[in-house]
């Protein structure tokens, strides 16, 4: 397990990636066209375990703020160490980019990392223009996202901060290059849109594979503590938090079979996202702002 | 200091106070106007006192929610007992009850309490349509309101659940029965209307008065722990919670004086809101459902 700040090194390749992802479509917006739906009834004599006792984050000495951005109904993810003020932002949006770094400089911090969980096809980051902000600040990205980033993340990397760091774990499935970000005591997890609350991310573009998120799922995710809040990337109903334990339980899709699973995955027949054709090409280099 | 349990007093008078409400306008749509706008820059060289320190509540045995309806951004916060299973419902909306419930059912909670911060203007509240779902459930909202619950709060009441309870503070201003909720441990405060992140709820209806406005979050509020939590009504950039020191520090209205305030307050000439016809009365009856 190395420490990313070891792991320094951009690589361009954008354009022969937005080639080969433009004629795909992203994940999350299945979901937006499912904003009215709830999830099935699960008999509520199920949620007597451990799972059931759920609240935000309470690591000592961290300064965690979630943040929302209304189009593309992406979660930011504000995380600071309270003593050192090293601070670290989790999928940042270009439109919301002004009032993130506002508050970055109202508390004082020192943004020293920009990560996204994957390469988005349903906004663009601000992960670049944040760069040419703040001084210092690296973005990081999956090597598997086929994207530059100063930091190219690969499987058990730590993103420190402070006292505080996060653990890379790759998820693949939504698109190859997914991660999902988990706090060093795993009582938070970062889940882009590998595991959504009672959802997931569509598989169908951007190398999506239905069998491979529900091996990620299950295996990075699920077997994480019950109580492990899961933050996800979007959520499309209002929802805020899930736990682990919440999503095993009454997760609709995963917790069905692999083969249900993937027929579930293949037969959603999804339109393409809106901004799907600006926003690959422009997240593949940090949302066309430099590294 | 009495609980709640022992005031039930249900009182109809929703007539006369459409009448009386019917010329005015809702506070809340002053932000939605403002939505691109940032609070003013404050020095970070603030930023290091106590407040610095924020993160979701972590009162033991605790189980929070925080939830979104998009259309009039509003916050319905879910708060239980992990042990009793008890809870609380703090706003909810019309819109978003069905997504509500399903949360409650999973979770195997006893919904005991919904409680209105207000009488809302922008949106139509749930309490009244979810006592008919959940046998047992009362409604509350301030006597000064106006409008019709199961529970009419006054200072000080306790509103219990379990081991857990919040305190009753009238913050009177935005509008006359506007009351601010304060768990126990003074770890969180439900603001409404009467202190938003970096804002507040408007003054020109609903026998708003700025001056009241200020003494009620000066004194009311202001003087709870620079890191308890503030959790509005509503937010109109995605921002969902912020704390009493910072908002001691960095509200653009608050940190004015009185006189300042006001003049502020009184020079918005702000637009009706949308809603306003349809939801006020409504919500003097728990949403035209029944109490």
């Amino acid at each position: 397990m190395c420490s990313v700040l070891t792991r320094v090194r951009p690589i361009h390749r954008a354009v022969a990636l937005t080639l080969r992802l433009g004629a795909n479509t992203e994940g999350s917006s299945y979901v937006a066209t499912q904003r009215k739906r709830f999830s099935p009834g699960v008999s509520s004599a199920a949620a007597n375990g451990r799972f059931y006792c759920s609240r935000a984050a309470k690591t000592e000495g961290l300064l965690f703020r979630q943040l929302f951005e209304v189009e593309s109904c992406t979660y930011t993810y504000l995380l600071a160490d309270t003593n050192t003020k090293e601070a670290i932002i989790i999928d940042p949006v270009l439109e919301t980019m002004d009032r993130d770094l506002t508050l970055v400089k109202e508390l004082g911090l020192n943004l020293i990392f920009a990560v996204n969980t994957h390469c988005h096809a349903d906004h663009i980051t601000s992960s670049g223009l944040m760069k040419k902000r703040i001084a210092g600040l690296k973005s990081a990205i999956s090597k598997h996202s086929g994207a530059s980033a100063d930091i190219l993340l690969s499987e058990g990397d730590r993103i420190p901060f402070g006292k505080h760091y996060l653990i890379v774990k790759e998820t693949p499935g939504h698109t190859d290059g997914c991660t999902t970000l988990v706090s060093g005591d795993e009582s938070m997890a970062f889940t882009g849109d590998a595991l959504l609350i009672r959802g997931c991310g569509r598989t169908d573009f951007q190398q999506g594979c239905a069998k491979c998120l529900y091996d990620s799922v299950h295996d990075k995710i699920f077997t994480l503590p019950d109580d492990c809040l899961v933050y996800p990337a979007h959520d499309y109903i209002g929802q805020t938090v899930s736990t682990v334990g919440e999503e095993r339980k009454f997760n609709p899709r995963l917790t069905k079979s692999k083969d249900e699973f993937v027929d579930i995955m293949n037969s959603l027949n999804l339109p393409k996202p809106d901004k799907i054709d600006i926003s690959v090409p422009a997240n593949l280099v940090c949302g066309l702002h430099g590294l």
